[in-house]
Parts: C-alpha cells; sequence; structure tokens
C-alpha cells in the first residue's frame, strides 16, 4: 500500500484526496463537511468547557487500545472533569512520511469508532506531513469543548477538610501495559490499557450528585501526581489507605518486578472524585452500578494541612511525593 | 542554558516548574491559571466557530515571525473566515528533547505577544517531550473558539454568479519568505512573512457588510488552492485577472529563479473575500482603511460554470488547477 508523502499535507490534491476519502469519511458526521477552515456549531448553555492534548503515545498499536481511540477517551475524559457533556472535538494529525498508509486507515477507523461510542464527533480537523526523522509515525491532537450544567462547581481548589476520596477503579493498567508491550516483556496475562471514556459514568455521578467538589483523571504521573495536585490547589492535605486502592495482581508484580511504584503509573480510563462525606456511600454505589464504575473504592479523605501520605497495609504512613524524574516517556 | 529532558514531559515535579516559570507566566490572563486539565469560560452567542491547526513549521524562527506568533495568527485567522468574533486559543506543544530552553522561551515570549495583540488569550494547553530525532525542535497545535454574529452567514458554499471576489493584499510573501530563508537565497531586499492577525479586518469589514458571502485565507496551496476550493463548494466557475493581482517585485522575482507560480505560495496574513458586486466598491474602501487591508484589490469575479481561470495580463486565459504535487513542506 502507499506510504504517506510530503504532497499529501501540502494543500494540494493529494491532501484533499486523503482528506476527502479516509477522514470525511470515517468521521462521517453533518457539522464536518461543511468544506471550511473552520466548523460552526450551536451551544444551549452558556459555561463552556476547554481542554486540549498532543498524543505522542509509542508504539500507535498497543493492547487494549491505539492512538486514535486515546486521543478520543484522553480529551473526552479531560472536558468532562469539569462536569461538562463533551460536544465536539478537533482532531489535528502529525503525519511522518511513510507511515502506511494502511496503519492510517485503522488508526483513523479506531478513532472514528471511539468517537460514535461516546457521542461526541470530530468537528474540525487538520493534517500536516513531516520528514522521514522528524517524528515518529504519528502524532494527534484533539481538543474538546463540553457545556457545564450550571447547577455544578466542580474544580481542583474545591476539596474540603472531611470530604471522601472515590476512585473508579484499579491504577497503574496503561502504564504498564504499554511498558510491558514496549519492552517485550511477558507477563503471565496480557497487560491491557484502561483507556476508556468517562463521560457517560460522570453525566450518572453529576445527575444524582451536583455536590461533587471535584473531578481528576491520574494520568501522566499517575494517582501521586493528581492526588498532589488536588491538594495544591485546594490547599489541604490529603490520607490515603494503602489497603483500599486497588490494584491488579499483574500490575502490582509487574511494577515489583521494574521498580515502579504503581502511584506514579498512569492511568487513561480512570477518575478520581472528591465528594462531600455525607453522600460518600451514595455516590460510591451510584458509581458501581456503571461498567466504568464497578472496582470504585473510597480510598481516602482530605484533612487540614499541606501534604499528601498513605497509610501502609502494615499501619506506618508515607510521603506521597510528586513523581520527580521520568518514569514512562510517551505513554499518551 | 538547559536543554529540554524528557523529564519535562513526564507529569512530574519538572513539567509543573515548565508550566508554571515559562507557560503561566508568558500567557497569564484570569482564565488560565485554573489549575485544571479544563478551563471553563462564558459565551454570550449561541453560534460558534472552532478550527485547529497544528504547526509545523521549519525553521522556527524566520523572516517576519516564527512558529510562535504564526500559531496565533494562523488559527485566530482560520475562525474569524466565518465572521466569528475569535474568543480564545488553545495551545499544545510537542517539543524534541534537547531544545534549548531559551529557544522555546524565546517562542513562547512570542507566541504570547501575539496573542495580547490580537486580543485572544490562550486559555488551556499541553505539553509533550519526544526523544532527540522523533521530532524537530518544537510543533505547536492551536485551537480556537470564536462567537458568529447572529446576522451572519459567511461560508465558502455561498459565492453566487456575479458576486465581486477581492483580496487584502500582496500573495506570496510568505511561502517565498520561508523557502529563501531556508535555502540561504539572498535577494536584494529581504523577504518578509505576511503573518497577520486578521480579526480587526474582519470585524470592521463584517460590521459594515455583513452580507458578505465568503471569507478564506489562502494559506497552503496559495491563492490557487483557495479558488479552486471556493469554486469547488459553491458550484461555480471563478475568474480573476492578472494584472488586478497584487505581487510584490522581490517576490515576483524569487518566484521566477525557482520556477514557482506565485499563486501556489501560501500566505498568512491574506483573506479572499466574496461578495454581492453592489458593495464590492465600498467594501474595498472600507478594506483599504485598515492597516492590514491597505493593498486590497477586487481580482475577481463569479461566474456560472466550474472552473477557476485567469485573464493574462496579455489578453489570454489559463485555466487555475488545484497544485498537484509538493512545492514548499512545512511552511506552517
Amino acid at each position: 500500500m502507499e506510504p504517506i508523502t510530503l504532497a499529501h499535507g501540502s494543500g494540494g490534491k493529494k491532501m484533499v484526496t486523503l482528506i476527502e476519502d479516509l477522514f470525511l469519511k470515517k468521521f462521517n458526521n453533518h457539522n464536518l463537511p461543511q468544506g471550511n477552515d473552520f466548523t460552526s456549531f450551536e451551544v444551549s448553555q452558556k459555561k463552556l468547557a476547554i481542554s486540549t492534548d498532543s498524543y505522542v503515545i509509542s508504539p500507535l498499536i498497543f493492547p487494549g487500545g491505539d492512538i486514535g481511540s486515546l486521543a478520543v477517551h484522553g480529551t473526552v475524559n479531560d472536558v468532562c472533569m469539569s462536569g461538562a457533556k463533551p460536544l465536539y472535538l478537533s482532531a489535528s494529525f502529525i503525519i511522518e512520511e511513510g507511515l502506511d498508509l494502511k496503519i492510517l486507515e485503522k488508526i483513523v477507523s479506531s478513532m472514528a469508532e471511539a468517537s460514535k461510542k461516546t457521542g461526541v464527533p470530530i468537528i474540525t480537523g487538520d493534517t500536516k506531513v513531516v520528514e522521514k526523522g522528524k517524528g515518529d509515525g504519528l502524532y494527534i491532537n484533539t481538543t474538546g469543548i463540553g457545556e457545564i450544567p450550571s447547577n455544578l462547581n466542580i474544580t481542583g481548589s474545591n476539596a474540603k477538610p472531611g470530604d471522601k476520596i472515590i476512585i473508579n477503579g484499579s491504577i497503574g493498567d496503561h502504564g504498564m501495559a504499554i511498558l510491558s508491550f514496549r519492552e517485550g516483556l511477558n507477563f503471565e496475562t496480557t497487560l491491557q490499557s484502561d483507556s476508556a471514556p468517562l463521560n457517560s459514568l460522570i453525566a450518572l455521578m453529576c445527575e444524582f450528585f451536583p455536590q461533587i467538589n471535584c473531578l481528576r483523571d491520574p494520568t501522566r504521573g499517575g494517582l501521586a501526581a493528581c492526588l498532589n495536585e488536588l491538594a495544591s490547589q485546594s490547599k489541604v492535605a490529603i490520607k490515603i489507605f494503602e489497603e483500599n486502592i486497588p490494584i491488579k495482581t499483574e500490575v502490582h508484580s509487574a511494577c515489583e518486578l521494574l521498580g515502579l511504584d504503581p502511584l506514579n503509573v498512569a492511568n487513561e480510563g480512570k477518575l478520581v472524585t472528591i465528594c462531600p462525606p455525607e453522600i460518600a456511600d451514595d455516590l460510591l454505589k451510584t458509581m458501581k452500578s456503571h461498567p466504568f464504575g464497578v472496582n470504585s473504592q473510597i480510598i481516602g479523605e482530605v484533612l487540614e494541612g499541606t501534604d499528601v501520605f498513605m497509610e501502609t497495609s502494615f499501619g506506618g504512613q508515607r510521603k506521597i511525593s510528586w513523581p520527580e524524574s521520568e518514569q514512562l516517556p510517551r505513554i499518551c
């Protein structure tokens, strides 16, 4: 099959053909084929949320997903961490000359499928091609727009002493799946990325519990970075309980083998929520009723102070710091 | 000065420092420092426009601009080709390991200055670092959001036979500036990119002439691609007059020397507008009153049919085709 050439990104006939035959066909929706460099759309709420991410994950296709589905899930998740209903995505491709068109097609198809499943259409885009050796196959940027219901006020600075902290399932799956696949490590079971769109889970949570104070997805830097961010933004301390944190056995083993702390490993289908203590049990029950929340757990609580620390399974305490140095490059 | 390392993109302490000490300081605005992965904002119109572009221009700094200012101007321009008032930008950086932090600072400063001058703040962002040899210094994605006034209906499919076609100044400046700088060609005068934000010119045009049918910026593929796109979307023919098309002498000479057609060369501060014939002269006068429209010209008209063609200075006619093959890679 034809490889991508610089002409596919130069604004001429080849680029138009690529856009019409691949992108427009796969991303097919009524907003997309307007043929302009912009796309127009209507909103019904005044308060919007925007988020952007460039995906540079290596390899492009991995157990549990690929850069295309990840670019949809990741940005949809960031937008809805405001409590917003994600409306639309933009998608921008930086393709390395020589990429097999078949691989591009496979990834664009997967992206289109993820967009359809999450109900968030891709309505505008851009294609650039760079010379061989100036990229790594494919980088994708997605930017998402959503509407924030007027009864919500969810932000990282809203955690209050006494609040409970809930996570919707096991940590470290994404990072360890990428790392072990990339390094050719063989474990008894194949580790799978947890890459998933969290918009329907969050819509359910926010419909019944608009009192939720914080939502955040523990991606790069893992749960440790996520909790440190929240503690720092809200000017509070956070205490988590090691025995309550869900970790799959195979992730635990892989981390031990490689000397990694699962608290620092990236997730792509997880959220941390902080809520007033009086709604915590009911919120947990609601989360458990959703396919992406079955393994939800209350993992800790907010205290006065400034640090993040963990009560270990042996009854000790250790400080959970910001991950300092490079652990896993290019996992998203 | 310290070079960028993979740790600057890994979600840890180094990334937080880079974001706080560089991006937040330079892009300083009241929306940005919310500390979340999303940013929320309010709109007052129902109809919005969105546009995205990844900038991969080489070299990063060139006569008349750099990748930072270009990433602001380019996306602001795409958004306002809908007649919209651009409100906000997102900015996402893919940095190659080893990039000098000084160069990154220079580009981010230029981007911040461009954002301030155009009045379109950067309110959310993302930073990724890829290994040496997997990028080319820096790629920047910007995505823009704007509000479309309810009295406008500007789209590429609105051109009607009889309409007049106006351009706001000379063509080919950007592409020839990049090419001659990149190839080390010396002309008598230094060619400068025309990179400029067109939002205030467009706001002026749309305020007094809401009847405008089309707006488009002739970027990649130049005026030839732009007019072919408009003719194809509107299902009309377009006729332009060679002697009316503004081209600077030095751009003309450089194109002749290199065997390039200035109609195919990219612009970054130009717009083509198509309007009903009865407002063309007054619209032209209004455009000429704006600093970015001083050299505006009526360059042609819309006819029934399907082709784009040019009446040459010698009275002949030639078909203006889509640029077919790669001319100038990585000029935006």
